[in-house]
């Protein structure tokens, strides 16, 4: 057989490769893969070290364990996964979520604190990997698109908020707008001037990076990807531009807050402690940060994985991100997963195989053994405006606008998750979409669309009187309900038969047409069972036209086809072939009846 | 326009009697509905009064509240209700999950117990009262037929146990079976000797009236339906008997429980006390018993009006049984609804409207006042033996059967309600089961049935390959889901289309053939979005057929079918007609290519 470009199948006999990737692609390892993935790797490791600190900073932990989250889970993904080119560390929806658990647990600064996000690294790890063993990864589904588009979004606003505090040089505490923004409003007057100033143009370098530089680098004959890796860099460069004011300028005695003393040298391997209390109290976060960062990470690997047409498994990237936090939990780490950005720069750079991972937790080693000294200077609102400008293009405003116009549904599903995350938190927000999404598909299939149908001129095919010039019978009415019959619509249904029968008099057959009915559970049969006794009495046949296999099957170990007063078509072009007749011997009889009443009962 | 027989619809100008049915009954009354209320009434005040004290008993309320339970709220529902034959007052169900919602705020006997269950009484009649004038009443078709039935079947089982220390004169408490059991072995050598023959003699002649009794009177000419409406007074004939014994034997001296003083006298009207907290307390177990007693009520009056060609409003009845609740509220009562076994009596007795209940409260106000001082002498037992027989016959075993040779999600829902009803009580019980319901449906759409399909020769009816014998095409792929594509299903679905893609290179058209597709969501949309991008790059175009209005007006809002590499088909017969006219041509096209390739360059 052969193979669609694109489409690429794994070769039957790997059943091992299936669970370690990385036998599958190590063995075909070549140069030219060498260069492309050292390349990738030295960039990433420059974009990796501001965001380690900064997203450790975010999450409420030191800045070593920023660092520390991105050396082993690199290793392990890229041993387990099966994107070529995600790159897993510290993001910033993982981090505000570890900071709203852990400080549920405990305050910031305190070893419980720390212990509870490692905690919940190892937890997400035993989540994700029991996921991917069970091939569980169908319940990321449940996130749908609009309640993770609105939680990204929401979580975005939130981290920038978060940060305005590091720019002012003031303090603000509080997980959600609703904390933060007052709190910001009363403090501003304590507002520290030159924090201001190196977290202001920070901010502005950043942006001016993003579109300006960019632009520039275009201008020098770099392509555009080229350039829009390079400008993803340009975190280092506030790095350094903030170290060295702050050293020259001895800001540190007018105010302007600094990482200070980083300990140097590689995290230890260590069993995290296991506190029965501390797991159950975190289990339920440890899922939800699970879930959020699987479906990002999913999607980003995916997205990649397209351009070059390859494929990711979802399963075994369940696997490849749970060693990854279990990595994370033992090395004191905290949850990790693939970010948008990092990956893309990856990709752009020419990452070929996941070995530019390991490389590029060779770097952060490296960085974790010789520079921390260096990074005692570096000033906290430059971590901060890293993190605004990097968050503020999570926010995607227009998707708002792009539910609304498709469906009012998903857009009240985004609303509520966004308005929920904003004001109540993370761990409520995407919670209430979720169970918000699911509702509203509830109850959009419990009240289900229907439709009359004639038959189309010229054809055998049926549609809507409401929307096609179609053909009626005289006296068989057919109608095409557009949903499963189930327990949730099972009364509406029959309702909406009751009526419509009773609105046309003339009516002595009804055909269901049954095409989009993909199932029948037992309060449904209730109702047709209800429905076909009630029809009875008044004088009407029911039948059933285009049944689907599955459903038939079901209806055959009941009785209900025996009870049935018609008869179960094929195809609903048969039925009214067949039912027609039968009204126009009806009408031939009923004629002759009314005619021989006339004549021998004339005083009745 | 005319009517057909059994669908009455309501008269157009009766917008105000649409609110207060007793409006448009009350002017149609007649000398003859009279004759069969006033008989029907008699009967079932007969049936209710031991009814009234043995539910009373098993809420763990003094007796006088089941009597007072069954007077005002019978006229509020004669006065907001729909159902004709309808009665309302305190069933067993209701009874126990008020016992499990009392019990966990105050214990049995106290005063705080009592203004527990009056206060659940209010608040099920402010649910239901919002629930009909919001018209909410879909919310209870959430509570699917294998759930409740499943739910009633565990209850009457936990009843039946939780009555047996009443027969056995033991101590015993809780809620489930967990609870029950265990307690009644520790206890059996305690019982009470009279009380065990008194009790087991009481559950004996029950059980015989049913069947032996009914069969002399129908031996004695009488029909069914009388036979069977005489045997329900037979616990009437029970009590008399017990309270004969217990006076003429001196039983209480030999330690028979009896029911002692009952206050004489007509409830007094009083506002509850509105505590804030016992309202926040309550109000989610209030809900469940509004939601369980509603959909009772509704289905035994809908089975009963089914039989006379009536009509129940379903929103009307929770306008209804929200009075009724809200009288018993305000009435010194507790929760009430419809029971199915008084309205079956009332209906064959022959009552005739809501009037025959307003009779029957009359009746019970009658022995509240008099009749009290008779039945201090009234053995427990007694009161237990008629709870164990009445809710034997809500146990039904057969419906598990029934359930798992129709559908396996059902009977895992069904067997879930009851096992965590009889282990965990009724609350969690039931909220396991709605919950259980919707994710076993929801799990199911989430992996949905598909099928290749080829033509019905002879026909333009399109089917599956693997059911049917059709015709397939040799370059088109028309690949049918049967399922809307939302966000639980549309990874699977994406994945589903690209392995049948790729098993089949030959392939250059893929008609997706919608008429299951009820709804496309904006991840569904997504979806078709990549599938139309993917396909596009593997050379193979992508076509719609027979997609329905309301989907078709949702993707006119986007793109997607400006960038659709194919067509939209209203048949999918025309989709054939069309596309097999392109294989063929495709098909001498590339062998005209082959042939001038080989000619050109033979070495490459």
């Amino acid at each position: 057989m052969t193979q669609k470009p694109g489409m690429k199948m794994p070769s039957k006999g790997a059943r091992f490769s299936k669970y370690l990737p990385i036998v599958e692609w190590g063995r075909n390892y070549r140069r030219k893969d060498l260069a492309g993935d050292l390349l990738a790797a030295v960039i990433v490791t420059i974009m990796l070290i501001p965001q380690s600190l900064a997203y450790a900073m975010l999450a409420g932990l030191p800045p070593e364990i920023g660092l520390y989250a991105s050396i082993l889970p690199l290793v392990a993904y890229a041993l387990f996964g099966t994107s070529r080119t995600l790159a897993v560390g510290p993001v910033a929806v993982a981090s505000l979520m570890t900071a709203a658990a852990a400080g549920s647990i405990a305050a910031q600064g305190t070893p419980e604190y720390i212990a509870a996000a490692l905690m919940l690294a190892l937890l997400s790890g035993l989540i994700l990997l029991a996921m991917g063993l069970f091939r569980l990864g169908f319940l990321a589904n449940f996130l749908s698109h609009p309640v993770i588009s609105g939680f990204i979004t929401a979580s975005g606003l939130i981290i920038a908020a978060s940060q305005l505090k590091h720019i002012f040089g003031i303090s603000v505490s509080g997980h959600t707008l609703l904390e933060i923004v007052p709190q910001l409003g009363a403090h501003l007057s304590e507002t520290n001037g030159p924090t201001l100033i190196i977290g202001a143009s920070a901010i502005i370098f950043l942006f001016w990076s993003r579109s300006g530089l960019k632009r520039t680098l275009i201008g020098l004959r770099l392509s555009e990807s080229t350039a829009a890796m390079f400008t993803r860099t340009a975190p280092v460069f506030a790095v350094a531009g903030g170290i060295l004011a702050v050293q020259f300028l001895g800001l540190e005695a007018a105010g302007v807050r600094i990482v200070g003393e980083v300990p140097s040298g590689l995290p230890a391997l260590a069993m995290p402690q296991l506190s029965p209390d501390l797991m159950t109290a975190l289990i339920g976060s440890a899922a939800l940060i699970s879930l959020v960062g699987f479906v990002e990470s999913v999607s980003v690997a995916q997205t990649l994985a397209a351009k070059r047409r390859q494929r990711v498994d979802p399963n075994q990237e369940l696997i490849g991100l749970g060693t990854a936090n279990l990595a994370a939990g033992f090395s004191g780490g905290y949850p990790v997963t693939g970010g948008f950005a990092r990956s893309a720069v990856n990709f752009d750079a020419g990452a070929q195989t996941p070995a530019a991972g390991i490389f590029t937790a060779i770097g952060i080693a490296l960085a974790a053994l010789f520079l921390t000294p260096v990074l005692y200077a570096l000033p906290i609102a430059v971590l901060g405006a890293t993190i605004i400008v990097a968050v503020l293009s999570l926010v995607d405003l227009s998707a708002i606008k792009r539910a609304w116009i498709y469906s009012k549904r998903d857009f009240i599903a985004m609303m509520g998750t966004i308005l929920i995350t904003l004001t109540a938190g993370v761990e409520l927000g995407i919670m209430v979409g979720v169970g918000l999404a699911i509702l509203l598909h509830l109850y959009h299939t419990s009240r289900p669309h229907f439709a009359i149908v004639g038959q189309v001129p010229g054809t055998q095919h049926f549609r809507n009187v409401d929307r096609h010039d179609v053909q009626l019978s005289e006296c068989v009415l057919t109608l095409r309900v557009d949903e499963s019959l189930y327990f949730a619509n099972s009364r509406f249904f029959e309702d909406l038969v009751y009526k419509e029968i009773a609105d046309r008099p003339q009516i002595t057959h009804l055909v269901l047409m049954c095409p989009a009915v993909n199932m029948i559970d037992e309060s449904g049969l209730a109702s047709l069972e209800a429905i076909n006794a009630r029809l009875k009495e008044a004088g009407v046949a029911l039948h059933l036209s285009e049944v689907k296999g599955p459903v038939m099957d079901r209806l055959n170990r009941t009785d209900f086809l025996e009870n049935l007063t018609g008869n179960v078509y094929l195809h609903q072009y048969q039925a009214m072939q067949d039912l027609d007749k039968d009204c126009a011997e009806r009408a031939m009889n009923a004629a002759l009846y009314s005619r021989a009443r006339l004549a021998s009962a004339p005083g009745d």
